[in-house]
Parts: C-alpha cells; sequence; structure tokens
C-alpha cells in the first residue's frame, strides 16, 4: 500500500536562450506550478539554462534523480538551437531516433504547408523509448521517456501538452490553502506569523508584502495538505490579527 | 591587462515558496536578465528553490563557485519565512551580524511607524563582512558580500537596488542584438537560419516561433558582441528571408 502521506516532487527544465538573455519574459513557471498541484505534485525546483548541450545533460540528471517526475520546456523546434532531443538523449545515454507516430503526424500535419523537410524532420526525432504527449496545436508532439516529460516553450502549446497529462500522473494529496491579505505591514505581524505557524506542524504560512496605492500590505498564505488543520490555522491568524486591530480580508487582496 | 574578449557571466538564484507553488509570477529573471546585459555580464543559470536552508545553500554554493558574479532575489524580510540572510551566511561560513549601518537605516526609517520590533530587526542582520545596497523605496537594504549580491523578491525594490549596483561591477563587452521577424513558419527557415549562423562563428541566431492572430510566424534573434560581424549577419539573413520569398521586418514582430 503506497503511503498516503507521501509527498510527490516534479523538477522543471526551462531550456532557452531567450529567457536567460531577457528578451522573453518565462510564463512556464507558474503554469507549470499550478498544474502541478493540483495533480498533487510539488514543484521542488526550477532551473534555466541555455541552449548548451552539456548544462541541460547536468540540470536533467540532477534534478530527475532527486524527483518523482522532471519536466522540460523549451528547445524541441526545427531549428538549429532545437537541441533538447539530443541533450535528453545524452543525459538517459540512449539513442535519437525517429519516432514512427511523431514521423506520420508531422507527414500528414504538413501536407498540405510544403511537406516534410530537414527542419520539420527533427521534430520527429525522439530518445528511444519515447512515448508521445499530444499537442493539437501545432503537430509536433511532446516526448516521455521514463519519468521524464519534454514539452514545448511557447506557453499555450504547453498548456495543451499539459492538459493531455491531466490526470495521468501517480501524486499525493493535493496541497491547498487559505489566503487571508490586507494594507499589513509584514513587520508589525511577523511574530504572530511564526507563533500561529507553529502551533499547526501540519501548516506553512508565507507571507508576500507589496506597496500599492502608496500604501505597504501583504498576502499571507497558508499551504497544508490536511483540510481541518487548515481551516484552523486560517482561523487563529485572523483571531490574532483581529486582536492586534488590523482590517483584513479573507481570499487576500 | 584584463582579456577584452572575456566573457563575464552571473548566476540568479530566486528564493521562494510562492514562485514555486504558482503563486507568484516572477517577474525578476527578465529584470536582471537585461540589465546584467546592459553591464556585460551574462546570465548564465537561474535556480528557483524552496525557503529550506540546504537547497540555498547548495544552489548559492554551486553558482558562486562558476560564475564571476551570484544575485539572490527574496527571502530578506521581517518574517520567519525570511532566511536568506542565514543561509547565505552558512554557504560562506561566516556568522550573522546585526550590521550596525542598516541598523541605523531601519532605526530612522520606522521612527514614526512605532520604531523597531523582533520581525524589523530582522531586516538588520547581514552575514559577517557584508556591505550595504541601497533600498530608497523602504528602508530595508539589500547586502553585497564578496562576488554576491543579495536583493529584495519584491520587484520594484529588487528595481532599485539594481540602479544603485549600475556601473558598479567589471563587465565584458555588451551582448548586443538585432531581431528580424515576420509571419514566417521556423520550420521552412531552420536551413537558412543555420547556415547563416554556421558563417558567422561570433554570431548566435536565436528562433522564437509565436501563434499570432492565427498565424504561425517567428522572430529570428542575432547575438553577438562583435558590432561588425552583427551587422553582416543580419544583412546576410535578410537577403537569404528575401531570396526565399518571405515579407521580414527589421527589429521584429
Amino acid at each position: 500500500m503506497s503511503d498516503p502521506n507521501r509527498i510527490w516532487t516534479a523538477g522543471l527544465v526551462i531550456i532557452g536562450d531567450e529567457i536567460l538573455s531577457g528578451r522573453t519574459h518565462d510564463k512556464n513557471i507558474p503554469q507549470v506550478a499550478s498544474w502541478l498541484q493540483v495533480q498533487g505534485i510539488r514543484l521542488a525546483e526550477v532551473r534555466v539554462v541555455p541552449d548548451v548541450q552539456e548544462r541541460i545533460v547536468e540540470a536533467v540528471n540532477e534534478l530527475r534523480a532527486r524527483n518523482d517526475y522532471l519536466f522540460t520546456t523549451g528547445g524541441i523546434g526545427p531549428t538549429h538551437d532545437d537541441i533538447t532531443v539530443d541533450a535528453i538523449a545524452a543525459a538517459l545515454g540512449v539513442d535519437v531516433e525517429i519516432h514512427p507516430e511523431a514521423h506520420a503526424i508531422l507527414e500528414a500535419y504538413y501536407a498540405d504547408k510544403g511537406g516534410l523537410n530537414e527542419g520539420r524532420l527533427r521534430m520527429a526525432r525522439a530518445p528511444a523509448g519515447a512515448t508521445l504527449i499530444p499537442n493539437r496545436r501545432s503537430g509536433a508532439p511532446g516526448l516521455r521517456v521514463e519519468n521524464l516529460f519534454i514539452m514545448a516553450g511557447v506557453p499555450s502549446i504547453t498548456a495543451g501538452m499539459l492538459d493531455a497529462l491531466t490526470g495521468q500522473l501517480e501524486g499525493g494529496a493535493p496541497l491547498i490553502s487559505e489566503t487571508v491579505g490586507g494594507f499589513i505591514p509584514e513587520s508589525e505581524v511577523a511574530s504572530l506569523l511564526r507563533d500561529v505557524e507553529k502551533a499547526h506542524e501540519n501548516c506553512q504560512i508565507g507571507s508576500y508584502p507589496f506597496f500599492r496605492e502608496g500604501r505597504v500590505g501583504a498576502n499571507f498564505v497558508i499551504r497544508s495538505t490536511d483540510a481541518d488543520a487548515l481551516a484552523s490555522c486560517m482561523r487563529k491568524l485572523c483571531e490574532g490579527l483581529s486582536d492586534l486591530g488590523y482590517d483584513f480580508t479573507p481570499g487576500g487582496i
């Protein structure tokens, strides 16, 4: 029997010079993170690495060794800088092959768009042993090899691939959360947060300050896999804020 | 004499459960990346790690060993989950001390806001040997220790700290770039991109596809530290796109 309290984790490797140059603003970290939460899997670490094979291999091997799952985004298109498949095959110590099913999908997709060429054929390449992650948007599929999921970098395509994987991965109890916020300087309630967290060992409280309308404030997020502990922790935190004379808004502001 | 072709690099460690949970969308990667480009420093890797001391220590020590500079964002506020200073002191093997200058700044800042308390005093703590990075926005300073820069997580405060560091760090020739884009399927020009890149050894060409208005397209970004090579590479790429019959827009679309 599997342990109901087991925490399942995933690593994420974002592959792309365009993120490291600041040109492209990553949208896949929050998207993958939120999706994993719903699957009952915790995102344990993210690494953003350049389009350099040895750097991809290192990040993939380190993060897949210490997590249940490893996701990558980026670098699976048709151009010369798309080296993710080669890097992951190298990381796993397997060959790169033309995947017959991917080849058939791409052949059909490009039938009325000029047919397959060298670049498009690149997108049929896969580490040996891979299965496909469907991509309804643009033909070229993502790939699954062992506990490793190779996805596109364009966020709308990544979204479709995550959608195709929904419910397919074993996870634990989803991490649930409650938020309460207000124009409350976090530096005035730091002791309260610490004490309430200490009194609820299955809960973590995060404090996320902001500046808005010229005033400081914060949202306090309680996370737990235990609904009862979460409710009790939320109640105690709100009581504490009330005792200190603060206005606050459940759900956060 | 220093080598004019030396490439200076930086690592970035983003500290915070809120990024890994998907709750907060990171804005510091593009901000730090763009700022570094202007300083002539290349962002070589980013890691996003949770509020767990051993994970912060590991990321900091690995990335500072292999880069000229290491930046961190997040975890320097007044609450119990702000453990960056302790983690970095542990990574460096130094003590945590109350920094007298930071203490004086915070005392003055909070003089008309209820004075220093336990939480606020946390923000005067620093690894031994640290100097301050000014923060005009909210009092609590960032910290510099050796080649390590400890900055806030709130993007507007991070921006002010980067501003204070502008021109302070030694870098190399800035990486410059040219972009050309159009409703051009990257899979139709993959060979052109590869050939033009090969003919210009000081240039890298990145291809960034998009879906817009129901059509596929891409921006092609050429990066180099050599202005002449960049101009020549851009000219050849535009000629090639023209020869293939594509409309394109210098500057990208």
